[in-house]
């Protein structure tokens, strides 16, 4: 397909060379800052161009790969004069229907992962959630995304959302809890390679187990010695005390009931 | 060595384990439950026993392999009559010093991992953290946790509890970051192995990045439409949208200043 990427960042970067490794034809990068449109143009083919009055009107597909509130904003420019072209934007949380009203056939296309632009990803394993407003679209948009990823589902916007809510949990929070933890460390000059080990062995144990079943620590066995210490050790840094307790409280309430009925049994010992 | 290991906990069956396939010789294992004590027995050697008064006098080494608060009431049973043997904790929170007034030789070997009877841990990749009264007891830990472990570090009590509080950060509250998340796409009846590929790339892209610089999500970029509506969807779960609160919050004031410099260059589109 010939392809129009509009947006520029981390997503539309793994996305876009995705599809051009994927045989697509990239015809056009639009970013706000032309260094960035061309950085990427470069590395994925295509015409950069900051200026969405040289938008070309004869694409099979626009994708929209740009921050929500950017969407709207930009959607009346992107979509003037281009009414029956396919248009789908890549946003966990925007509904599909933004585009209603500026164009005819739309839908999204979400890919469920974490990207950075010094990253490779490999986006044939990256989950991808489509939606369509006819049969017609979400066919094409199937074709599309099989071209680049092994795992194509469709799924509504209202689902999609909350997709895309657990993710902040599983991915953005987690990653804070990591940026904590290396703070901590960084004031013991201890390097935060330290906990790699352990971060991996997280990661891969709740691979076939719940991570309900998974959990360990001093807060899923309220032990409050160790808890009351912590939070000693966290005096002054009030921002990491607050989601030190946010987070035990958290964990005590969910497993509180398991905890009552097992507690000689299965309270795990450890960290 | 000859080993008594106090404690049949997750932890205690790891590294029971380890001590036995290094070839160390377990000669007794207790548990307040006989059940706990026969079945890590039957694993990995020595009588089982549910009972300290017939701990034997001869081992060469004491593994106090408890939970903190248990650990502080058994001591005086543990060690009475033994007082010129060698006992060690592994605990990452109690200090060295609990033992002082009920042996002469004592130290610490901490274990960085979560373990749970469940998974099996490649224990020659934890990191272990030794600490010891004199050099000579030192030494006699570097040696034993050489045999289980290939990453083996002197630390004082000090800093050890400052990595087990880093550690509670990097696993026990990234782990309930994933229950969350989880819990949010049952209601949904959606399958939390949707998030996988999520996850290990989260934990994949700390290796050689600092966890600071790979933040993304709505809560860096301070997208506040998008924490709105989520903050929205956990109307009804007060215990995760407290979660969502704290972890925003402090993303936010955490990238704060990097935000308002970089805001058009290096905020991360997505998630």
């Amino acid at each position: 397909m010939k392809v129009v990427l509009i947006g520029a960042g981390n997503l539309a970067t793994h996305f876009g060379r995705a599809l051009s490794d994927g045989g697509h034809e990239i015809v056009q990068v639009f970013s706000r800052t032309m260094e960035a449109a061309e950085t990427l143009a470069k590395a994925i083919g295509g015409s950069p161009i900051n200026d969405l009055s040289l938008l070309c009107s004869d694409a099979d597909i626009y994708v929209v790969a740009l921050k929500d509130s950017v969407v709207k904003e930009l959607l009346p420019a992107i979509c003037r004069g281009r009414e029956k072209r396919l248009f789908i934007h890549t946003s966990g949380s925007l509904p599909m229907n933004v585009f209603c009203g500026y164009a005819e056939q739309y839908g999204v296309c979400y890919p469920l992962q974490t990207f950075s632009k010094f990253r490779n990803v490999d986006f044939q394993h990256v989950p991808c959630f489509i939606e369509g407003t006819s049969e017609h679209v979400l066919s094409t948009l199937k074709d599309l995304m099989s071209s680049v990823s092994h795992c194509v589902e469709m799924m509504p916007s209202d689902r999609r959302r909350k997709l895309h809510l657990a993710a902040v949990f599983a991915c953005n929070f987690t990653n804070h809890c990591y940026t904590l933890a290396e703070n901590i460390l960084k004031r013991e000059n201890l390097p935060f390679d330290l906990l790699l080990p352990l971060i991996d062995e997280t990661a891969r144990k709740v691979h076939g187990t719940s991570p309900h079943l998974a959990q360990t620590g001093p807060a899923v066995r309220y032990d409050e010695n160790i808890i009351d210490g912590h939070l000693a050790l966290l005096e002054d840094d009030v921002d990491s005390h607050k989601v030190y307790e946010a987070m035990t409280e958290s964990i005590f309430i969910l497993h509180k009931s398991s905890y009552e009925a097992d507690k000689m049994v299965t309270t795990p010992d450890l960290i």
